[in-house]
């Protein structure tokens, strides 16, 4: 492996999305809402028809995986019912660009959508993987002011996974890296799935750990009253998730590993403090071996972003507590709209320089994209 | 059933904790650290040696359930092995008063600890309530100025529980119930424990929905690390309760029934923005039927505490998000230790109108604790 010599090249890569020229997909004359503040949404979805198409024949065997009730309703619609998102999901050259432009987004980190391709058997996941980013690296060149992206893996084959981890950053020049929170009931603190934190880490690029619905070891109480999804499901798993990897003690062996949490940080920005008082080091005896507190971790390892929590109140709370410099801007396109997206981080109170961080200051330095604009 | 009744005779319940002069366990001269500031703490664990006794046997049994760790811990320690917490549990007449006075802690709330009665069979669980009932109900006649108490009932015969409800306010005037989250994995949205709810609002005695480790079905995640209790997994189990509640629908039956919940909401007012954005009525589709907005149920039917989240910033946070009315003091004696919530509460940043709401003004109001002091 050539992490080392990764680690070279990408301080160039800092300044990737500033090298070409290109203004397709640059503001048609629209009238932007705020010119002056540039706006980098952080979590921005999409898929390929390739990854719909084997989405649908997941979604036909069935099973009782809780992602499957969203996934049918995009990806399996009965006939004369609209796909939910999928033509949005699908697109990049048109709605979206006039849908970023109305609203003076600057520009989508883009992220293949959940559950990407970790429902797949390994083969397939790999497959499309790289299908996904190719297609990825291939639309951020040709729209390099207007995307960056997030690369795809499959963590059913670990070693596998990292080949294409190192060739997303060394050869695609993406952005980082994003998984689905668990992968067959998995989660990334197992030994198994190590290769991939050490890669994340090595490679310097960020890993998002997006939500899913709650793996089937949790997912009882979240079958009934549509619990297992946005409203309230991703976020038990997938702070559960970001838990597991405080508490495992494995942030010790990646020092380094940059993860992303959307959604306001999962809950765990607002658990804190008890975390810290229940979880600090010296629990061995309880299966633990963490030798930091969870919050000299969250703040050493952790980013957030915005994404689907538009509230001042909890943004507020996050700056006081986390500090402002780990926290990203995101609208979860096409999941939530634009408008009160943008609203909120033009009008959220913090200060201008605040505001300007987690716009895009921030998104800047974690996902190297470049300053200019 | 006698709740209409039963209404007319609280009205004078509210000065039932006045009444008698009882200086039995008043300070002993000790110095208190803030004698101008009533302090109420709500929620306070004991137990009895009897339920003591049956809980042993229960770890004994053994089984998968996730309490069992650390019951055993407490119910069953090995010989030589201090039993963690249990004499500080069985104890109401010396070291607990002590420590209250040395703290200036006016008065605990007492509440037979978690799981309370809910993991025997249907008739111990019955007996037990109601010897638990019976003795807190003695412990508050002795110590009227330093005691309230929170009555249980067993969910596994939920017409029994009614009755025990009933004679809980009716005839020993406690303070309102105690329920630890799940019974044998049931949540209170299902229609056999609606007579429980019922018998609460019809009663006007708050219902405080205590932790328990994570039910069966969403056990799986939390078995590694010791996620199951208080570091996480009582939050995620107790918070998801708490949403079944909100978008079942079940509070448009029982619109003035009051539920209390610890640890700062359990993660409820940090996720309340999505909670509404992706919780909002209409979802019937989806297996909901909730007519308002979780928001509008929190504010409605919900109270919140302190216990185990001695955090300013969140405390700030959730007087801003939810109002100050509806937040209480606890220190979660005798698992977490007295000083520091005693320290929060007089220092974290607040109004003096404020602190006095939240250290005693809205327990008297909710609990009908007598304002005398």
């Amino acid at each position: 492996m050539n992490r080392r010599s990764a680690l070279g090249r990408i301080g160039t890569f800092a300044l990737a999305g500033t090298l070409d020229v290109d203004r397709i997909g640059e503001p048609h004359g629209r009238k932007r809402q705020n010119t002056a503040l540039r706006k980098i949404a952080t979590e921005e979805a999409c898929t390929f028809a390739e990854v719909a198409g084997e989405l649908r024949k997941v979604v036909r065997a069935g099973g009782s995986n809780l992602d499957l009730r969203l996934l049918k309703s995009i990806y399996d619609a009965p006939p004369g019912v609209e796909p939910r998102f999928l033509p949005e999901l699908l697109d990049f050259d048109a709605k979206r660009l006039v849908d970023m432009d109305r609203h003076g987004v600057s520009m989508h980190v883009l992220s293949l959508t959940a559950p990407g391709v970790q429902m797949f058997d390994a083969k397939t996941g790999a497959s499309l993987a790289t299908l996904s980013n190719d297609r990825l690296a291939d639309i951020v060149r040709r729209h390099p002011k207007r995307y960056a992206a997030l690369a795809s893996f499959a963590p059913q084959d670990p070693q596998a996974a990292v080949k294409e981890m190192e060739r997303a950053v060394n050869t695609l020049r993406l952005n980082g890296f994003i998984v689905n929170s668990h992968t067959n009931n998995e989660y990334l603190d197992q030994a198994r799935y190590w290769p991939i934190l050490e890669a994340a880490e090595a490679l310097d690029a960020p890993l998002y750990i997006h939500p899913r619905a709650p793996s089937d070891g949790m997912a009882a109480p979240f079958r009934d009253y549509a619990l297992e999804s946005a409203a309230w499901g991703y976020g038990m798993e997938t702070g559960t998730h970001a838990v597991r990897l405080m508490l495992s003690g494995v942030l010790d062996r990646f020092p380094k590993l940059r993860i992303i949490l959307g959604h306001m940080g999962e809950g765990i920005p607002f658990w804190m403090w008890r975390l810290d008082f229940m979880g600090a080091p010296g629990g061995r005896a309880a299966g633990r071996s963490n030798r930091l507190k969870p919050s000299e971790y969250f703040q050493r390892n952790f980013a957030i972003t915005t994404s689907g929590v538009e509230d001042p109140l909890a943004l507020r709370y996050c700056i006081d507590r986390l500090g402002v410099d780990n926290i990203m801007w995101a609208i979860d396109y096409p999941y939530q709209t634009t408008a009160p997206a943008v609203s909120f981080i033009e009008t959220a109170p913090m200060s201008d320089s605040d505001r300007r961080k987690i716009a895009h200051g921030n998104a800047e330095r974690i996902f190297r994209i470049g300053s200019q604009g």
